[in-house]
């Protein structure tokens, strides 16, 4: 039988609210929230467990429901308006959301489907929107894998799965610390190119048809020194204008779609 | 003798506050706010004049004030921390604001200062926001010229000055309507390419080492048939994840720098 919760002081609803805000209660249940049907069709894609949806009666309706993959096994809970406002995060007024099953996303599970990767590693990148922005352009350029090192907020926080418009779920990820990371890259023989400022090699000179790994840091101060000492080479993007600096994601997709030229131009 | 200002119901900061916000101010007054010193400074670099500047002696102190070239000719005004607020758009506290006079950005102003130039053109964009990141990635690249087709706000907006990061002062622009500008890129001869989701030509095969403009649309609704008909080609850029959409200022940042890196390698 369907549950129905119309309000706001539900202990239930008590617990999503913190599940939304709190990183730590994410990690502790090792589940978080998705908003949003598009969002919830690509965790799907993505090979995520959906374990409830929750929907606002009044804004998505019941047919709608139906047509989720592998609906039948999920517990479906109508909300109230009031109640869907409270653990909405957008304006919109779509009306669904999801409770799901967290991944592991050590280093250690991360597989990799080729042995020629092209990766993205961005170190502890400051907002969740630039996270999102990250895996949005990994996405389109079909990256294979993003590498975050020293996350400032896990990967499951609502304003990444926002910002990425759900990119977050169909991208591989993996989240270590910066040694983990490099101490993966050069086991697996993947070439390290070091986004800086400071470099003189430009950007387009590199062979990224090999396993190719590229670093950015963050827009305020670059990439840290362990960093910039473990790559096989640092690389810049020229600068032509007044100012010497560019958006993070920016940045990052032009050197990926540089990478990804290449091995187009290769095959 | 130095002017000072310290009550927010002054009839002189009325009017500042109005310039601040009102497009139609703007445009009748032929004056703008800037604030924020490196922005202050590139507008100096861009050739901007500049007839006030308005500074909060609780954070900017009048000695750095001597070190903005051409202070000697600008009216300086003090103004307390309330009045400053009231002005600043942003949170910081740089404690410096300036007023200056805006420039004419019609097509027939525009002076292009190479024979072969790469432009790029951005139609009708929805959010300053995105014209200041668009400029920003243009003032990078060296583009010749950025082109707004029908745009939604003047280019003086606070909030397109403060996400271009100053780049609107130093990058030459032009505003004016789609079918103007398309004449204009015809009569001087430079081909026209226009990124669509529909198109079936990948952006890296096309030649960017003859005149160039680069078109991009809106992120929601792409653009309009006006240009996707009048173009010399329209392009795509190859995508391979889930979803099939970037921002557009990363779409623009990895096509302009195709065009930059192609006439780079022919030099």
């Amino acid at each position: 039988m369907k549950k129905v919760i119309t309000s706001t002081q539900n202990p239930y609803i008590k617990e999503l609210l913190q599940l939304k805000d709190k990183s730590r209660v994410r990690k502790k249940t090792a589940t978080f929230l998705i908003e949003g049907l598009r969002e919830i069709n690509l965790a799907i894609k993505g090979g995520y467990i959906i374990e409830t949806l929750l929907f606002d009666a009044s804004i998505f309706t019941e047919q709608l429901l139906a047509q989720i993959e592998g609906v039948a096994t999920m517990e479906i809970i109508e909300i109230s308006n009031e109640v869907y406002k409270k653990l909405a995060l957008r304006d919109s007024t779509e009306g669904i959301m999801a409770i799901a099953k967290t991944k592991n996303l050590t280093l250690n599970e991360l597989q990799l489907s080729t042995k020629n990767p092209l990766i993205l590693v961005a170190e502890a990148p400051e907002k969740p929107g630039n996270i999102g922005a990250l895996l949005r352009t990994a996405d389109a350029a079909g990256i294979d894998a993003v590498l975050i090192a020293n996350p400032k907020t896990d990967m499951y926080n609502p304003n990444i799965i926002r910002s990425s418009v759900g990119c977050v779920f169909t991208t591989t990820i993996a989240t270590g610390t910066t040694d983990e990371i490099i101490a993966f890259l050069k086991q697996h023989q993947i070439s390290i190119y070091g986004a800086a400022l400071t470099a003189s090699v430009e950007y387009q000179t590199i062979d990224y048809t090999q396993p190719s790994a590229i670093v950015v840091g963050t827009e305020a101060t670059g990439l840290t020194n362990k960093w910039l000492e473990n790559t096989t080479k640092n690389i810049i993007i020229p600068m032509r204008g007044a100012i010497d600096s560019m958006n993070v994601s920016v940045s990052a997709a032009i050197i990926i779609f540089e990478g990804v030229r290449q091995r187009q131009l290769k095959k």
